[in-house]
């Protein structure tokens, strides 16, 4: 069993670390870090527990300490991150030092030596860690999985992206209040009312999909280059992103080629059997009225994306469009960061 | 003052209609027709009446009638529809012998003869009327409004397209469920929920858009020459109708001289100051995070559409995106037609 | 393994059985059946599932068939029934000649040779097979559970009633929409919303409580001693009804005492350890603002109670308060008619 | 015209104050106050607005100032306080010198000399004013109305408090969101859900009621004497508290008298003819499920209450039950000052 700590433990995706984790066959949660007014406190004490599953009894009685690698103690090799960004940003390269940090925040996403990773996608970004060890003189490294829209947005592209050369995409979400932590959006925001606005979202969206399916060569990443355009919006959901998606082609669109791509798409974590991997990444329902967030986002423990309507676009050549729904705080933030563990532990410890 | 009755009057935009006639200075409502259960009964005692202000009192005593011409009193002129479409389908023909019929059913908006309008967009599509009565042998006619998500986009483009060449356009909504009727969607598929399709509306929004925006020569419309694809999706929000919009130019995009277009915007309605066409049919909100449904879905009592995020596409060259809100029982269904009305009435009748 | 069918099983309960029943250790499905429409079909091809979780594969190619006894095999020996009351005091008596009846309808819930049974409450209830089934001249017979709301409320009232003299009861519910069916309650009715009206439900509890709590002598049950009023609303909850109670009692009352009675309060279920039975039925929260319905109703499988606030009312002399949230489909119903089943299974079969 | 000034003007019961304001024949507003971020900022500058029906004009270039009579011309003859509860504790003494206050905050409605006043129930405690006056050797004064939930219930209990012995009341509420600022409650604690919680809410229902519907004699109030118990709940409601109240009288009841009694409620304000004032404080609808917050919060602009499911209490002697919502911004904060004020200026002033 490797031993593992979560930074940032007592937010809504510091839970859903410690409720994935609950009965890891390879990780055992040993250290729970929060902010200087949890610190001292037993886990049970210092959280308002928010998910609908019960708070695991065997982190209950784990004594929290401030967000310092010189409280946790050095038997601990990986440590989970949901630190807010400007925190990550200067706490995170402490901890890596001596740490392994798998990081759900987006601090340092897009720094050079940093790779950001969906194992699904671009496991291969590995290599950069040991740029980076040589780079910062760390013994342990960061590796960081991207913002939870993109990861479901990426995840149906990819095995497009394999077999036909895109051109554009656009993409416009709907996406659930609990992305935001809980105290994110008020109540007066969204009963009867939707919000089209997600700081930083639609950037993140842009930038970090052509990373992920960039090439990298040596120490660079060359994005892939087709256009790539986001709306991004808040509903009454709680939990599960819904992205309606168009994709324009340079070649003709065959529907039951583009679904069976999606379908049998597999990777490395499929092929290693990791623990969290899901079966099949992508699962399409062919039901004119799904996916639906309620209904699908916790399909294989929320670690498959859903899709569906997949249908050709009539207003333009070699086009296509369809829906997807993902878990954002399970495949689109905790589970993403434990599936990056877990590939590294398989491959690199 | 001209009578007016309602067809489908108990309904959910038949509610609207009456609403929005209430006091209307050149309408008086004295016919009310609705299914045979209804017929014979008072308004007040037929009706559950859905909206939040309170039925008007000048209609409580009317007696409802069956949906036949022979039941209307001839004294009435114009008669606005809001039937089911099949119903629409079979019943106007039967009306438009002698009646003018302001619809907003879909049955025969497609049909050549049949005026497709929205009186900022193209008032000029009234010419079918002559054509439409020669051709059938009517003293009434038939002239519709567009689907609701139709119209909130339309009253938005129409200034874009008329300074500037629009090459593509994308929308995905995020619809109200007062667009699907009292009865349409179960409160099951919604909280914590969403519905990501609406059957026949991105059809209709694809198919209308371009016909009102086209040109009408003689019996023909020939439909403006871009591409549009549409993605319709149901959201927990009782009236208002969001969309956001990806729009692809020919040239260069000055974001400001778009939003001072769209904002300047005035047409023949407000040139002839029709009762109920808004000072603006477009306003420009500068809020990061607006328009919302709940927020601006009554500006200018629902008869304006409210635009924002306006900004330019970093993603595609020549390109911007913006997010609507539009009313869409009113400005949508009930006000649409109402103004069609408004338009005939001062310049045919 | 005994055999089991679901009478009405395409419906939101029939889904719950389903779910429930499902790698259950004593009981195997294998009949379903559903209104004319679906028989003939594979469950798949019948049903629209609306569960959160995926329908099991071992129900999916079962052949749904007419709610008829001679379209039943009959080495099936339960079958638990979700059918319309209408249907019900048809149906269930044609099957109770050679079947087990495990009903959560109310149509049979009030005949006098009916067990009305909570099995955490009045077991011995079950004494009125013999009695039906010499009446009737049945082989099987019809056993049944009550309203959703009554069981989360009888469930905490009992260990109460056992050890103090209960005066007064009032209670005012918040209920989920999914008691109501898919299709039940509008969207309309519940968006910024609520519904202060649940057709028969105050009847329900406020009958079905008395007679919980009563006792059988004989073929006669005497009904509790005190008065209860019942207050029943629909609020925009998807599963888990959540209840207002105020209790007075004769003599004073401690609130330790209270809380530990209800904590501690375990019954025949426990005690047989039968399988869907929870360690404690009801459990207490100390938290300000718990129960919660999203946060609480899936504790236990679904299957217990969670109680809160238990406080002192200071209005009145020997009267506390309290709020109680229990999952409506689950303990409510589904739940309910297998527990029925299990004991009977334990203690009669 | 009086001049009114608005201390906490940029919150959401200070935007409604604005909102009642906006062409009131006898009160213009020429002073607004908030907390020092916003001092010296047009209103428009400083204020996200939250209402659906835009800011008024005339209040947008108005120059914020501090809360501090210091910073208001003391041509301002009246204050409305919407000030939280600390901040009024300190700021509502320094204004009540030389200004009327008349404030819906608590901090000051228990003080033994401050009236606390609904104008329909109990107008005679404005008799205080002298005596505060005199006591504290101020100019002005403070008047204070009291708790959204316990308006509405007890302008509902006051007709029958008239004419009937009441001996307890019972009432579990299900109240807005909006009543806890817009800022008060998370989406996550809403959507699929509910709060079973409101800090304080019900001892003030339970203290304010009987305070409103006692004695003044002198100077000291004798409370009503009779029971009255209070749950209070927050669900996903924008605007307009429901509330379920159970009433036992001494004497049996006849349900249509007292419904012609509370239909029939005319008091003070009706006869003055203030201008805020509905017609009916107590409006009574028929329907089953009726009333509902959506449809009923804006009847008479807000300001009267909806009662309805007037019904016999079956299980207690000389009982009955109902179901009441009245709008908790406009009839329960707001606009309960501001017919206060009118009182004031037509009575005092």
């Amino acid at each position: 069993m490797v031993n593992v700590g979560i930074l940032g433990a007592t937010g809504m995706v510091g839970q859903r670390f410690i409720q994935i984790l609950d009965k890891h066959p390879d990780f055992e949660i040993t250290a729970l870090t929060a902010s200087s007014r949890s610190a001292g406190k037993r886990y049970e004490d210092a959280t308002t527990w928010y998910l609908d599953d019960a708070m695991p009894d065997s982190v209950k009685d784990i004594i929290v300490t401030d967000t310092d690698p010189t409280e946790v103690s050095n038997n601990v090799e990986i440590v989970f991150s949901s630190l807010p960004t400007e925190n990550a940003a200067i706490v995170e390269p402490k901890f890596a030092k001596n740490y392994i940090v798998a990081s759900n925040a987006s601090a340092m996403r897009m720094k050079k030596d940093v790779p950001l990773v969906i194992p699904e996608v671009n496991p291969e970004f590995l290599d950069l860690i040991e740029i980076q060890q040589r780079n910062r003189g760390w013994d342990g490294f960061i590796v960081t999985n991207p913002n939870c829209s993109t990861i479901a947005l990426t995840l149906t592209l990819k095995p497009i992206y394999d077999s036909y050369d895109i051109n554009r995409v656009y993409v416009s979400t709907m996406q659930a209040v609990s992305g935001a932590g809980y105290n994110g959006v008020p109540s007066m925001a969204i009963v009867d009312n939707l919000v089209p606005y997600i700081g930083g979202e639609e950037e993140k969206m842009e930038s970090e999909t052509l990373h992920l399916l960039g090439t990298l060569d040596g120490s660079d990443v060359t994005n892939a280059n087709f256009g790539l355009s986001a709306s991004c919006h808040r509903v009454a959901v709680v939990d599960g992103h819904t992205e309606a998606v168009f994709v324009e082609l340079d070649n003709d669109v065959d529907i039951e080629d583009i679904k069976n791509t999606m379908k049998n798409f597999k990777s490395i974590p499929q092929d290693l059997n990791l623990h969290s991997a899901p079966k099949n990444p992508v699962l399409i329902r062919e039901e004119n009225d799904r996916p639906q967030p309620r209904m699908d986002r916790n399909t294989n423990n929320g670690m498959s994306v859903t899709a569906g309507r997949l249908r050709k676009d009539p207003a333009f050549e070699n086009s296509f469009k369809y829906i997807l729904v993902g878990h954002n705080t399970v495949r689109g933030a905790a589970g993403a960061s434990i599936l990056n563990a877990e590939l590294i532990n398989k491959t690199i410890l």
